[in-house]
């Protein structure tokens, strides 16, 4: 009898693309010992067909309309791997309402659609798996849907951008300040030539989406995200972090406000103690710890990008889907978010809670440091440290730096835009959480 | 049309079987939104029926003859949960040769039995699935069965025992002894009234040859591994360690050599470098480090065993196994370890190298530091670091650290009969590996 073929087509053949390719094509025997049918890559789409590729591959596959791939009877697995969220929305779609079984890394398209993708997956009963989307070569998808479906989840940490933390360390390692040390990642590729996806937050933002729904089975509109990049972390910040034995990360938190029991979702520069593991996953490296209530925490580490680890989810999903097909199984949509959670609310600012680090420049003259503790004690922020370094004889203003103790968001927010409206504060008040975890 | 039910039974209701009882109980209605299909347990053995248990549960249920349930057709997956290597292994033979699917916490039966288990998996379309077995909660063997199934592996690195990682981690914090800490490991429930399994690296042992076999294919005899406990580990050594940026471990290590590719599994206190991830993973916690030719590293982290945290893991396997019978791909044998590494041979002492550590107790005359290096330098065996620290005057002996340079664990094993041949040291050498690995 002829071994079964299990049919892929790649929508994109760029970065992602043709590391799935490779890898597929290496290991196309070690795959078909184990599941007795082969996988075969049997259609390509791109924009540019006569652009060179980095591996040698049958031309015929070849075509400039990815939608003719996701509705090809031919083909068992629909693999959108090109980015963006209008055509890769469309061929999405189709594929999945003609019960195709869809591999996306595309975080912005889940990110943004991804209610209407689940919903189509569901009446088409076709399935969309999705873990290259999230933390690159890591499989936090699969252990959150599938090795940890009995739990319940408190909350989720995530170290989800490695362009940023790559900046975040150097500037840790090096006393370099961002705009340097952003310069110098862009010219050895660390950073997109436009950066502003990775290290204004957006990039983790819409990963820490698609966390939210798996864990708590509710789409939160990007809007409803508290987002803030990595650009204006100055060395002072992370001399204050290094002499209190903090890192500086850019933290994703998904997490239940204590009081109310609603969801939030934040991504924001945060003090994260160096005895807590995040607070040691360094460079490119991407992280998430998963606080389950059956299991406790479990932390996955591992690169978060790249065209070889994201290949490696990529294949993940597709095996699945061919294990899927063989089995039979491929026509019946299973609800990777099933924890009854869809009417989880979202938190308030004045909900979430958290200690605060604000950094003011102050104008260096008597009475500023009372000033700026009777406006924060008026916000109800009660002060946990306060440090000013000696300033120079000559200069004007000064660094001041304030911890907080537990207070809300909202207090916080109030109580900026307060010092920002005091003559005795220059600028804008620069503020960021002191995550609690000790580890 | 009434719900499917997917029935379980469980051959054995301790620390793990009561576990997984009350978490399937409490989750039946969130399971069976996505299963389409309800998870029931109706069959429990025990040894003692009379016994009190710690949920309520019918108790009609009850046998005392495991094996009924292994073979009864109205059970779909039977999980054992009892222990053992004899009657664990009757029961799991006669439930995979019935075709059933066992979930198994076992790993010293599947250490022991594992090829015997797979070969009657395959026979009878069974299948085996044992994510509990090895670090609790921690979905790794998922990781390496699925989320990097396009990976070969160039090696695993795991603290794998939870007892022995408490103890060492508690030695360090507080500078108390080895039987000092085991003492009160024991009162506060931390160790077991028989330590030996734990601190001897036995169950560690069985651990990573389940994940050797997952990785290269191939089952290695728990005889040919390099196993050495923690018992001897002595605040000299903590000392070294902290001064010099390192943490003990008890380390678990499935490596390829590097000149020879044959494979190699050792579990011996190790020193691991703080900056490594892994140096800094302290308590009762599990940490795996996989490194995949496609993905790189990824590292898993988190409780590794308690009631909880394994019964998450042995309910992921419950709900594989249901998706299974639901989708009809339960009766099809998938082999966990496809990658064709059957035939790696194994690498012998000579060919297994490290860095070292080396402690020594000599009498405290001239011409002994000359003779013990000498001694060193005869087996190859060069020098990297000494360390003696001031003797009291009286003292008749003194305690001397080397650390050497690569070498082999052949040349090292006989340096060390050489100089503890010799007239001028006292007692038996202690030897532990340095770890390469700096994060
Ligand atoms: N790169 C990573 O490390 C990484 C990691 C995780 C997830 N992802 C996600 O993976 C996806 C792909 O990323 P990538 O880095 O591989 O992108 P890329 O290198 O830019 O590749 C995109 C591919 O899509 C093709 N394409 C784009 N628009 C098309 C159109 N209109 N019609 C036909 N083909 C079209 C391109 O064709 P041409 O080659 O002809 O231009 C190219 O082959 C994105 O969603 C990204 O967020 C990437
Ligand atoms: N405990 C953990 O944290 C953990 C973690 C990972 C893996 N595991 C593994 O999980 C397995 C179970 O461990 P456990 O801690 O749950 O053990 P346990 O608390 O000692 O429970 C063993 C159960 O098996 C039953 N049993 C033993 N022999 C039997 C026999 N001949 N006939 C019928 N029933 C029998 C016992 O019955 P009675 O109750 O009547 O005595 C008891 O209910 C072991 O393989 C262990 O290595 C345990």
């Amino acid at each position: 009898m002829s071994e079964r073929v299990i049919t892929v087509g790649l929508c994109g053949f760029g970065v992602v693309g043709q590391g799935v390719f490779n890898h597929l094509q290496k290991r196309e025997n070690d795959l078909s010992d184990q599941l007795g049918a082969r996988v075969k890559v049997t259609r390509i789409a791109v924009r540019d067909t006569s652009k060179k590729r980095d591996f040698d591959f049958d031309a015929a596959m070849l075509t400039t309309d990815p939608l003719s791939i996701a509705t090809d009877p031919a083909v068992d697995v629909v693999c959108e791997l090109m980015g963006g969220t209008t055509l890769a929305k469309e061929v999405t779609l189709a594929a999945l309402k003609a019960g195709k079984i869809v591999v996306s890394a595309n975080k912005a398209l889940i990110c943004d659609h991804g209610e209407a993708l689940f919903a189509a997956a569901k009446e088409g009963n076709g399935q969309l798996l999705f873990e290259a989307s999230v933390a690159g070569g890591i499989p936090v998808i699969k252990a959150i849907k599938e090795s940890l479906v009995v739990n319940r989840f408190n909350s989720i940490y995530g170290i989800l951008n490695g362009t940023s933390n790559y900046i975040l360390t150097r500037m840790t390692n090096e006393g370099a300040g961002y705009q340097e040390i952003l310069a110098e990642a862009k010219a050895l590729g660390y950073a997109e030539a436009d950066e502003s996806f990775d290290v204004d937050g957006i990039d983790a933002a819409h990963k820490a989406v698609v966390l939210a729904y798996l864990a708590y089975g509710r789409w939160v509109p990007y809007n409803d995200l508290l987002v803030q990049g990595i650009a204006e972390v100055t060395q002072a910040d992370i001399a204050f972090a290094k002499e209190n034995g903090y890192a500086i990360k850019l933290l994703a938190v998904i997490d239940v406000a204590h009081a109310s029991g609603k969801l939030y979702i934040s991504i924001l520069p945060t003090l994260v103690s160096k005895k807590y593991v995040l607070g040691s996953v360094d460079g490119v490296f991407n992280a998430v710890s998963v606080h389950g209530d059956v299991v406790g925490e479990t932390v996955y580490i591992g690169p978060g990008a790249g065209r070889d680890a994201t290949a490696s989810a990529v294949i993940s999903d597709i095996v699945d889907a061919a294990k899927l097909i063989v089995n039979g199984g491929a026509g019946r949509f299973i609800d990777p978010a099933p924890r009854g959670g869809a009417k989880i609310e979202l938190a308030e600012p004045e909900e979430i809670e958290s200690r605060y680090y604000v950094r003011l420049q102050v104008v260096d003259k008597p009475g500023v440091m009372a000033e700026v503790t009777s406006l924060l004690a008026k916000h109800d922020v009660s002060l946990a440290s306060v440090t000013q370094k000696e300033v120079e004889e000559d200069a004007t203003s000064a660094t001041l730096i304030v911890t907080t103790h537990t207070t809300t968001e909202q207090a916080i927010l109030d109580a900026v835009k307060a010092l920002e409206a005091s003559s005795c504060v220059e600028g804008k008040p620069f503020t960021m959480p002191v995550s609690s975890f000790e580890g």
